[in-house]
């Protein structure tokens, strides 16, 4: 089998990233890579490190160009993936990296993203549940948000098994990538290095209905989230803590890591780890694994349950990857790796 | 007025971090310099940003060697403090940077130290409630921890205003100086650089319970703490983000401001930025400043309070000079700055 | 006395740093603060660390602004600084933080800036020889570049004690502030976190002939620099590792050192650390301090002198302080420190 | 085929990365994985980002554990790989990671590392002249260190097209890792992060000879080596600058770049960049490329030959890997990348 695949948007970080996952991947083939102000340029200016492209150039991003392909990955900046997707055609399968897609509201996608919806497509987050059932086959997919995918991760088995009310509190770090490669002067070197600082504080982030999606689905009952996202001195790399208050009574230490197991037994990208042990990003750094840990806090009331992933694999490329190989058929695992790039 | 003040453990990071303000202290001669294993050493070779004492040689930490001195500053391992300060005298100031004296409660200081509680001294965070006037002209002052000095700024203010239901939860991220300078394989700089990670997770950080003291005295009802630290890759700063529940109903975004501005209008050291702005540790590196921003989520009802400090300043050494000021009578900002060293 | 200082520039990296110098300086106050594309813009939305003029409000830079004060600095980019110096009188005290006035040689000027040379103005590197007379009382200082200082102070004693080959080869690894604050692709956080890459290599950055002029005054004879610059992950401090063939026979490790031991020992920033320590940038970040160590492998023949600089302070803004504090006839030191923010 | 290959001293950063590239290796079978002091503890607490492996438990270092494998790599402190090789038998292929049989001259050894000299095996730098032929079918592989890849890379083809003169001087910053996983205070995450530091100045680093053995081959003539190697802020990486004087006359850029294109012109690993284009160490990270890139200076009459690789991997156990490959007869890029994991 040989999967040729198109790449829209392969000079931004997500595009870079999928490009070194696909490049690895023993059933595809790379086809045309467009841009859009990068259009004309060399590869090997924009993403030096991927060598064995180095020399292939930017093409516009237009239907001829996106034409002829079994997959074409979308990372487009938002609002964008629509347009393009219309004109692809229903045979070819389409991974929307970008949020179009995403939403179920909406009346949430219009109130955090200012513009029509596009629609809804299977949600590439094959852990939740029932999600796996509905990329198989699929034509179309839409890749979650790298703050969603490790969130929902780590709590949809606490309210899956009724162990937590309905007000979930996520503290997240992300490392600078996840912010893109447009430069804005607080995107530099010089200022985030040494730094940690908020943004999008008070339920403003555009991650935030996503969650709330997938926490309610999990919950059976509407959830609300209050996420802080944070900017880690770091390239890479997502640690959410998140916290919910257990339904009383009858909640134990027992109880939730019961639950945890349980959710994770299967999965061959997620990890609950042993007891005593917790999730760094440097163990996920450049891998699709997601690693877990919960603990129940008796005197505060509390879960907590914490996730590390590395944003741009399990959150944006490589979660690409594994719907693409759900779509297609092929085991999910092709590709992808557990194994992180340490120290 | 010249001041002689001893450093107890002049070897380590809050050691060192006192030595740098004590030198630009405008009405401090330092005299003696102890450690324990680093006794006969140079300070040139333990702590060579400081130049002025590079050929200074550490003492042995001994009641002679501490003698003679108007302050004597403990920067001891927790549990060490007690005896040292017993043989002192009652008329030397005493500041104790390490745990010992914070905690009001016998058993919370058993429960988290593993030994017999020391006692318990005035408590060196002056922007509290009641705190400022107990500080003036004490002989013994027990500095606060760095996390607890960052979650108690950012969430006294709603629980004195009634704003919050009694349930805090905390995330905070702190550069690897917080965990010292004794050498252990998780705090390389292979390790820590580029890694995100949790530690102490459900309660069990020994900083709980002055947190939970803190808030519980501002409240004026118990209050329970859910306390997630995490380690970023950064050598200093604090950023915690801390979420409450607001009381309904009745709160809003302009009430949950108008505490904030009150509690800190006369505050020569905490800075309430300006709508829009958020705190970031770069902003106050190496300072004694505190930057505090607030926002109240309507969606979720949570009040979300975030906070700014370096460790080592503010946390740590800064506020043992705020404290040490006020128990000699000095103007509370003597020799210190809220002036950060950015980028 | 009271030294009424405007800042022309002030909300680059230059800028920032000189205010939170002159924020400390006992003989200063602080004017006006103008800026080009960010004038009308509150200080602290540009500059958030310094606190004490967050309120203040940028002007745009016109004769009219800098008008009535004692000192002018110029933090503009290259070119801009003979047009403002022109219309501000001879009597007000300029310094320029910029490389206009840098250079001896009108052709080096082009060769390197592409624009006619404006002139040469006393040169603010107090430590090199006969620096500090020109420039006790001069109403003019063309402040060095951030490089020059680090590699003229680590080789100019090899030179001046004749014993050194004049070719001089010079890697040097800087913080990404010395970039600056303009918002570039590279120089993002995502892409120098993590990475050591070199820039300007083969003899074209303009640096060089600056390093070419002092190190030849110095050495008596013309001198060649093969000079490397490269971007390290940090935000502050330059290290340069400077090698000169020894000039045969005769060299020694103590003749070498004894060259150096005497080339400092009457200045108070630049320290010639013990043998067997060396040079860290950490170790003076934020000061004005130099730290300089010289060995000699007597198997290659090679003369090593390596020098930290904080490449914000005493690679500008520090240095531009000491050439002021001369110029005006205070104490060299006044209101600059040797002390670093470490760790 | 099934090559099974056990690995002593599988708890470092050396042995780590080994297993981690082991294990992407469609040829190889992981067998018995040996430690010291670590010996009986799960591969999961000290390698978390090898999620496969973190139920195997290591093994002391005996003959018993690694008898019975096709495959050996020692991953063992300087001086103690000749012990343990002479227990494994003729037919076993032995890979030394450390640096017990890279020099040819005993007194060398014997100068450096303070031990009688155990013997010269074959060099795993396939790229130097002769080496590969060597290599294959070896049952012995010493794999070179790190800085004298990076190095030897970068100047041999100057030599070996008689362009330089045998006088090279290096300056190298490298990450963190290359200094171990023992912990040391000065590689703590607080001292390394924001700090750029040299060490062994001078000529007193361990790598000197083996770099000046395979100068000294390519150019016919014995080369002395100036080399400073620096301590970056990063954990991965080493970017070499290295730089000859020109052999004059004739010698041009065109010429110098002529030399280079042959030298590497069917390498599979080696990739010298366009004209323009300068080495990074991100661009390299986790892969086991090398990136070169060559200016000649004319005014200084140099030649600049800047490396980037990853320490870890090209550096240490890419080069091991990619020498086991010859050794074994397989393609030499197998179970390797060219592909770099950034930002």
């Amino acid at each position: 089998m040989a999967v040729r695949a198109a790449v829209a948007g392969a000079s931004g970080y997500a595009g870079g990233e999928l490009l070194r996952l696909l490049l690895a991947h023993p059933e595809v083939e790379i086809g045309a890579l467009t841009g859009a102000s990068n259009a004309g340029q060399r590869l090997g200016a924009l993403q030096p490190h991927l060598l064995p492209l180095a020399d292939r150039v930017l093409e516009p991003t237009t239907p001829e160009a996106l034409a002829g392909h079994d997959v074409v990955f979308l990372a487009l900046p938002h609002g964008e993936s629509a347009a393009v997707a219309e004109q692809l055609g229903d045979e070819v399968l389409v991974i929307d990296m970008g949020a179009d897609f995403r939403l179920k509201d909406a009346a949430d996608w219009e109130a955090f993203y200012g513009s029509p919806h596009a629609g809804t497509w299977p949600y590439g987050l094959p852990e939740l549940p029932g999600a796996r059932a509905a990329l198989e086959g699929s034509k179309r997919v839409a890749v979650p948000g790298c703050y969603p995918t490790a969130v929902s991760l780590a709590l949809f088995p606490a309210y899956v098994a009724g162990l937590a009310e309905p007000e979930a509190v996520v503290v997240a770090a992300s490392g600078t990538s996840g912010a893109g490669k447009s430069p804005k002067p607080h995107l530099l070197g010089s200022e985030v290095m040494g730094s940690m600082t908020p943004y999008g504080v008070g339920g403003g982030h555009r991650h935030t209905p996503e969650m709330i999606q997938n926490l309610s689905a999990a919950a059976g009952e509407r959830v609300t989230v209050s996420f802080t996202p944070t900017l880690a001195p770091m390239p890479r790399g997502i640690l959410a803590t998140c916290t919910v208050k257990a339904k009383q009574p009858g909640v134990t230490a027992e109880s939730v890591r019961a639950a945890y197991e349980k959710a994770f037994a299967d999965e061959p990208f997620v990890r609950l780890l042993p007891e005593g042990q917790w999730p760094a990003t440097a163990s996920v750094y450049g891998s699709n694994a997601v690693q877990v840990q919960v603990a129940y806090d008796a005197a505060a009331g509390r879960i907590i349950a914490i996730s590390a992933i590395d944003n741009l694999t399990k959150g944006t490329a490589g979660g690409a990857v594994q719907s693409m190989n759900l779509a297609l058929g092929l085991d999910e695992a092709t590709g992808l790796t557990t194994i992180g790039v340490a120290p």
